[in-house]
């Protein structure tokens, strides 16, 4: 694996690579666990190179947010990486990214007023304008996102259209652990008794697909049984649930359509998210005659 | 001459073409004249294949102004083109670029509190949107722009820079008519005795220039000059008249850089734009001992 520290180096390389090799891209922050590895495995499976990016992006975290005590283990995201079949580690200095006086950014409107977007300002334009910026340096053909941040899934999708890049957008299934929780840098955080608590997302979430899937299609009362469960534990707090369209994201009043029920719910000070899936009258009438 | 009207097959042919080509491009909003030519003289001396695009960009315009007016006539370009060396010519649709639920926009920030970017709302976002989009769908190695839009060149260059983009800037000198009237589409719009007046914009920052050059360093003494020499023409009247930093484009109290004077004066309804270089101290100066 051939690891690359600065942008020009970076795009040197894949200036050459990019005419005539396949180049399939997983951007992340870092502090490797399954879920990336899945996305690397994702890469791999449909490109000649594969390039990952480790990079805590400043320009996603709030001023109030969590980037300098943001978890980084360069050694060993390295170490799992060489294990993997990754061919290009690119590892970047935020002055190299952002120089003083950096100033453009890239905004797909519309993305601030659910979800995430709402309530981390700015957070939708900083992954944007890096991941924009990432592209055009890495150059790859295809890049592999992870559904466990939905929102972020669609909007780079939407930017990637817009801009006419010439990229594919992958996506890949969120990883979880044994007892349910979506594996997660963030993890780590959570002190023995969280730990214990914070599966509990998971379970609500399922109780809301079954809900809808057999027929409930008021968002009020999916909600409330959700938000009920996750109240049990001590240790939670929701900063939010919706049920919003599974395309445009716009919130659901009924559940009339395929639909995501998404959430952020803080346990102790940390902030984590989740999200699923869901047809309304479940995969049977969706497949109807055809599964 | 190729010509292609679709987004897709543009990108199709720029796909195949940038792998082993040097593409030069230069994106117009047509009713070309010698200043376009000379962007695509500039273009063929430094490329194997020239792109040049016609579309009247509806994102740069802001409500109050004059897209539909806007003059057009594409089988006068067309021919105009196939005089000169262009290989192909990409004259999309409104529609194509800008499909239903368009929402993804490029921001410089900083380029709307001096010279156009003050005064026409959103116009650089516009600009910045659409240059990000063409360079996606054409892939040019370089793209060339004329100095006549002095703040589109500084603002296309730190954007290319920000956003890690592999396309050269290159620029080339403003064109003028035999009396100094700098050669512009809007210049049609002008009536006879409009015509006649809008040459003093090239006198009076000749002037400027003059002044400054010869150890003039007050913004307010240069403004004031050039201010009087416009405003003996009847038909005129000033938009802006600004000294600014040539490179960031501030605003100068007092000139002691290298130096921009830039304005937009209307002449009846027709707004008009020009810039002139200057150098506090003149060119013997800058040159001391060197030339």
């Amino acid at each position: 694996m051939e690891i690359i520290t600065t942008v020009k180096n970076m795009q040197t390389l894949s200036g050459k690579l990019h005419k005539n090799r396949y180049i399939g891209f997983v951007p992340t922050m870092g502090f490797l666990h399954r879920g990336h590895l899945s996305l690397v495995d994702r890469a791999r499976s449909m490109s000649d190179i594969v390039v990952v990016s480790i990079f805590v992006n400043p320009k996603q975290f709030g001023p109030s947010e969590d980037i300098k005590s943001y978890p980084r283990d360069f050694k060993h995201d390295r170490r799992l990486l060489e294990e993997t079949e990754c061919d290009i580690l690119f590892y970047p200095d935020v002055e190299d990214l952002y120089p003083q006086g950096y100033s453009t950014y890239v905004e797909v409107e519309g993305f601030d007023t659910t979800l995430c977007g709402a309530r981390r300002h700015r957070h939708m334009r900083g992954v944007a304008t890096v991941c924009t910026k990432l592209f055009n340096i890495v150059r790859p053909q295809l890049a592999v996102f992870g559904e466990k941040d939905y929102q972020q899934v669609i909007m780079i999708k939407k930017m990637v259209s817009d801009m006419n890049l010439n990229v594919e957008i992958v996506t890949s299934h969120t990883v979880r652990e044994d007892d349910g929780l979506a594996v997660s840098s963030r993890n780590i955080y959570l002190n023995n008794g969280e730990r214990k608590d914070a599966p509990v997302l998971y379970k609500a979430l399922l109780i809301g697909k079954r809900m809808i899937e057999t027929g409930e299609n008021d968002t009020g009362n999916v909600l409330e049984a959700i938000r009920e469960v996750i109240e049990e534990k001590k240790s939670s707090r929701i900063e939010y649930i919706e049920i919003v369209d599974k395309e445009s994201l716009k919130i659901l009043k009924r559940i009339d359509r395929p639909a995501v029920i998404a959430l952020a719910v803080y346990f102790g000070t940390t902030r984590l998210i989740d999200n699923i899936l869901t047809v309304p009258g479940g995969i049977s009438k969706e497949c109807s005659g055809k599964c």
